[in-house]
């Protein structure tokens, strides 16, 4: 069973089902409404239908061809179907390649939260085709790439400078440079997961920027800013909070907030009061006890999870609504 | 958060709730409607607003409190709710203390079959208080004996002995008697489900009198029989199925009929005719491109998959349908 969306089926679908022809008895196919509108109960149920109405059984597979609500979605299915059947990722923009797709974390949103029913649900395989980044939007490839810069502070600075370097080729999607770039971002995600699967400690290094960037995404309604810009805003503020608690040296923080803005990202956060900020922030799905965690640099390459007094929070807040963008 | 119905909480809710209060800091219920026919969706999401209109998040533990229905949902509830909370097993019906409550199985049904929606989501313990079985009504008491004398035949023949010896007691549930049937079937499913967590082999012992079983309370719409009713008369053509396969003694059958018939449990099947009953087994989960397998016993104490020629299984249902119960 593939489950693809409106918009990606009509582009690599065929092309998908004939290359599954030869490896399984029977290839059927659903097409989901695309936008993370979608991403709830009944889009989910459609998937159960189709694979119901399609005489699915154990032995099925899913594929989820897509970007990543498509994956979250076709991946929760299988977690959840008959308890379960294999799935393959199959990403089709710059983002899931990079980081959705990777991890076996599967959902649909609630309408108190994102990502609030959902399950860890490894795929076998998780394929990912460069070509079909030169179909994605722009704005779509610069949000991509906020995540893959990700991964450079929290753990290679050698692959930080790598994409300075050749940041140029990136943005004009240059096939050698992006297939590196998604390479070397599935390994650093497969090799973090590997060692916490389920986000008891060291995994949280992935959600760099993501307190922050959650709580712009909600503050101005999701789909507002793209994720990988509310990611890019979060990455400057949560390494402006480690400069101040004197774990990573200021110029770190400084090439990190240049190479963001180099590649079109917003560096700026939006004009929210602090306090509606703290609010959001204590929604996170690391807060405990209405105690913030962030994911904070110490050094270069290298994050851990942490707490700040919320007057150090508040005046990261304020700087980096009045940064000049 | 005590997950539990509208027919058990009158009965146990405030007492548990006590005993939580000095072990979590907050104690939340909710009390669902009682029955299989709201193992849904709609069931499972109230429970999801429960969860987050309390503020609960991954530090949280679900109990369930109450039958199979509840054990169910609350556990698939515990399974998907931020990806994946503790939940413990608090079962208030002799069926779930030796079956559902053990090995991890949840699910909600799907309008096209039951449990076709779940995970496999272990609980951290199963607390069985024997002394909620005084108020389960008599038909439940013995449609739950079903499935304690089901582990005999699979397991452990010494075990089914005993059950014959002490059958008296058990239905005038005396407490000794009780505790050690209880006891005992948990450890037989704990020490099968341990080998084979996702059934894969041969956790499939345990489904010993369900393919017949789903297809009689299929075929007569669910509830109208029990479900331990239905894996009653199962039993017994899966146990003729076995002596015509020349697997298992006729002694061995006749004794195991014997003794569910004097718990006053049906060992006639309903008339169906033998094309629908096959038709409804073919979608079993267990079956397997279009081939239906069945749990057969191998000697007495021993189970293991197999299949039969529809000639044969047609055989055993109208020897089942025209026996005199």
């Amino acid at each position: 069973m593939v489950v693809s969306n409106s918009t990606v089926a009509p582009l690599y679908l065929e092309r998908l089902e004939r290359s599954l022809q030869g490896r399984h008895p029977r290839v059927h196919s659903i097409a989901l409404p695309d936008g993370e509108q979608h991403k709830d109960w009944a889009t989910l149920n459609a998937v159960f239908d189709a694979l119901l109405g399609s005489r699915c059984d154990r032995d099925t597979t899913v594929y989820a061809l897509g970007g990543g609500v498509v994956g979250d979605i076709a991946g929760f299915a299988a977690a959840c179907f008959m308890r379960g059947v294999p799935h393959i990722q199959v990403p089709t923009t710059l983002l899931a390649q990079v980081d959705s797709s990777v991890g076996g974390k599967t959902a649909i949103n609630h309408p108190l939260g994102k990502n609030l029913i959902g399950a860890f649900h490894q795929p076998q395989v998780v394929l990912c085709d460069i070509d079909t980044l030169v179909t994605l939007p722009d704005r779509e490839l610069r949000a991509g790439l906020a995540e893959v810069i990700k991964y450079g502070p929290i753990a290679d600075w050698a692959f930080f400078e790598w994409i300075e370097d050749r940041l140029d080729d990136l943005l004009a999607r240059d096939r050698q440079a992006l297939m590196h770039a998604v390479r070397r971002s599935c390994e650093i995600k497969a090799g973090v997961v590997a060692l916490d699967e389920r986000e008891g400690g060291s995994r949280a290094a992935l959600n760099f920027g993501h307190t922050f960037g959650h709580a712009i995404e909600a503050g101005l309604g999701f789909g507002t800013w793209l994720h990988g810009e509310a990611v890019a805003a979060g990455m400057v503020m949560a390494a402006a909070l480690s400069v101040r608690l004197g774990m990573l040296d200021r110029h770190a923080s400084e090439r990190l907030e240049s190479l963001l803005k180099r590649c079109g990202l917003p560096v700026q956060a939006p004009a929210m009061a602090p306090e509606r900020y703290l609010e959001l922030m204590r929604l996170d799905k690391k807060a405990r006890g209405g105690e913030i965690r962030f994911t904070l640099l110490v050094g270069r390459g290298a994050a851990r999870l942490g707490t700040a007094s919320d007057d150090l929070v508040r005046g990261v807040i304020a700087q980096a609504v009045h940064r000049s963008s």
